[in-house]
């Protein structure tokens, strides 16, 4: 079986495999799609709403010919009344679909799914554990916007402790050679220190700065995420750290004119609406490739290519 | 890029165009559907449910061959706590599809979306402001029941302050030539000086009645509406209003047996049942001309025809 | 017109028939599916959510080549505030679609959906009513599964007083030859006199016994159910009643070799985990199962096939 569960599972050349894949897709798609997944279908399976990424992964499986059935509420599935567990529903959507895509919001989710589908299982985000498709679709759009991924710098800006995009796209970017990166957040949500341990061990050198500004100026890519107010304990609390980075012109102004600005969306007021003009505004265009990373993705479940893995395999790697 | 936004964007000879491919879409249909949007994606945009809008529109799009992505529950996407602005959604989405139909609950919602909009956007009813493919429906049932439009007398009756099908029709009507419109309405719920403001420049005939009994002996249109409890105050209030008109089997034999009754629907009781098998009860009907309409909206804005405008355009043509 | 309105509405030629057809249904879904309905649009119409019945009606459509307009919310189309009937709701839906699939919440809404519906209507479970496709996929799974339904002991096990697949699976059960069927409920939630006085009428031998394990000994079938918690005035009602049966391994090493053990779906606690490797745990096949039978049936409404009937025939059959 052929799952996608954590972006930990995908070595360089994988990666390289992958990045060329989705511009293949993006080729078709603009010719009008593949019928490569004609006759096949892919269960959405939603245990928490994201109409954002639903429709993404949504849109890729059509633009391949396939088509979907779709839920939002599947927490009802397993719900107190009813108290069937994520198992049982997992074996019952396997006989409905070729493919499930899952979003919990219980960390591990995806991996219990995967042990017992008997379909391939996409991970669209369990909890504060992993979102793989997300760190892809950020890290295909830096290679593709900036041609390449070794030598870069990278600056990440915003909540760092919850922000799991970030971690993971940190881990994907340790895979390559002379990636450094800037860690930009308010003093209440700092970079983990598991983070910082697993950069120490891999050797890619971090810095971890306060001040944007000159951050700006050095950096290829800035990554920029949301302070979500929902991890924070007052309101008060939120708005301090919320206030703090923010990219406007002026601070467009000192960004090198080959960078690249990214966030995974939505935005709050991190990024003033002035800039979205500029060419280096690329989350937009990063929102458009998530949907062919997904197309490549989906297509490399359905037709047994190079994400396959078992599950006690992709188990002991992801440890 | 080619938006469909208001009823008062169409004139009247692509009105008559729009009509034609409305029969053809029919014709095909019947024998079967087209793949006229074969790989074409519609999403379906909902910040409110309207499941009935909804899927008369992803019908109209699967006849065509296309596939829908769908959410009732847009209202997360600008949810309070994500923050977002639907100037963003738009945008991401604008990446997952070929076509937006968006129901919004704000006045002008559809236009701004159109503004930062890359593909088309159908406006499926902004709050109080229009619902310009209803009013298409409304207007191709009387042509294609009644052979014209030029000539005909025509009667709204019911709540004719706040039924934007109604206004949006009388504008629609006054495009032809001729057309005289009673309003019939309850004391409280009267017709709104802007839309009479309106028939006057355009040199429309109309009358205000009370009389239903007197104005159905006359008219070829009888175009009912639902009082909206929503809309009252009290109870007591809604149900003064509410009372007041109503189709029923004596009503129906003072009406001219070459007239119709239309509804825009969902009915409350101001039709009765007994009602529904005179032929002249047109309003099931005219729903299913709702699907041959949005296929031929669909089509135009998908394959570049007649709706073309750029916004700038559409917004001072609708000033 | 052509509906499935209930289980009683088929005959054991019909019931032959229906199984061959959903055996060719799995062979070719196992083969890429068919394009039988390409360029239909099956609605699934769910007044009530159940995204595991939605999804293997949806499923089963799609197999076929159909597509899908789909809402979990229909509620809100009758609703007290817009005040629809479901009849006007079902007229138009059927101007959308060309076959309805419909749960409510309300015995015999089906059969009022199928009096005004102009396209074939499915029953996908009305209230306490019918849920006709379940107990059709049951007995599909009993006759797959051991070559035969004639001269089977069945047992039934759980909540027989509110189960409605129980009863119409006895009901169905009672068309074969020589069958015994074993019901095995707590004192609080016994099998229905009616159910008995059916089974009496038609001369099949049925037994109540309270020891589940000397059951288990001698049936083909044991088919479980859920106690339903919302069915008991309190917790302490519940516990008692879900407590008293259980299938775990012991159970299971009392049970006949070639024996099968089914069960609706989903469970609470009724089946032990540990018994779902056991060649006898059918019921995930039994799952599969329901998207051949509804391909099947999906098939016959929209190809005028066997299930062709008139309300006014189906309504006295039923009677």
């Amino acid at each position: 079986m052929y799952h996608v569960l954590s972006a930990h599972q995908f070595d360089r050349q994988q990666l390289d495999e992958l990045f060329k894949t989705a511009e293949i897709m993006e080729f078709n798609a603009r010719k009008g799609g593949l019928n490569l997944l004609g006759g096949k279908i892919m269960a959405a399976l939603f245990f928490e709403p994201s109409t954002r990424t639903r429709f993404s992964f949504e849109s890729a499986m059509m633009r391949l010919g396939g088509t979907v059935i779709s839920t939002e509420n599947a927490a009802q599935f397993s719900s107190a009344i009813k108290g069937e567990t994520l198992e049982d529903s997992i074996r019952v959507i396997s006989s409905y679909a070729d493919v499930i895509v899952m979003r919990h919001n219980e960390v591990g989710a995806a991996m219990r799914a995967a042990k017992v589908a008997t379909v391939p299982v996409i991970n669209a985000g369990d909890g504060a554990g992993e979102h793989p498709t997300q760190s892809l679709l950020d890290l295909y759009t830096i290679q593709k916007e900036l041609g390449r991924v070794d030598g870069l710098k990278v600056a990440m800006v915003g909540d760092l402790t919850y922000g799991r995009t970030v971690h993971s796209l940190a881990y994907l970017l340790a895979k390559y050679q002379g990636v450094k990166l800037y860690f930009v957040a308010p003093e209440s949500c700092p970079i983990p220190e598991k983070v910082k341990a697993f950069l120490d061990e891999k050797g890619v050198e971090y810095f971890e700065e306060t001040d944007l500004e000159k951050v700006a100026e050095i950096v290829d890519v800035l990554y920029m995420t949301r302070i979500q107010k929902e991890r924070f304990p007052t309101q008060s609390d939120y708005e301090r750290a919320a206030g703090v980075y923010k990219i406007d012109p002026p601070l467009l102004d000192r960004m090198k004119s080959n960078s690249i600005i990214l966030h995974p969306l939505p935005r709050a007021g991190e990024i003033a609406p002035e800039v979205d003009d500029d060419p280096r505004a690329a989350y937009f265009r990063q929102a458009k490739n998530g949907v062919y990373i997904r197309m490549a993705l989906l297509a490399y479940c359905l037709e047994e290519g190079m994400v396959s893995r078992d599950t006690t395999a992709l188990e002991s790697l992801l440890k």
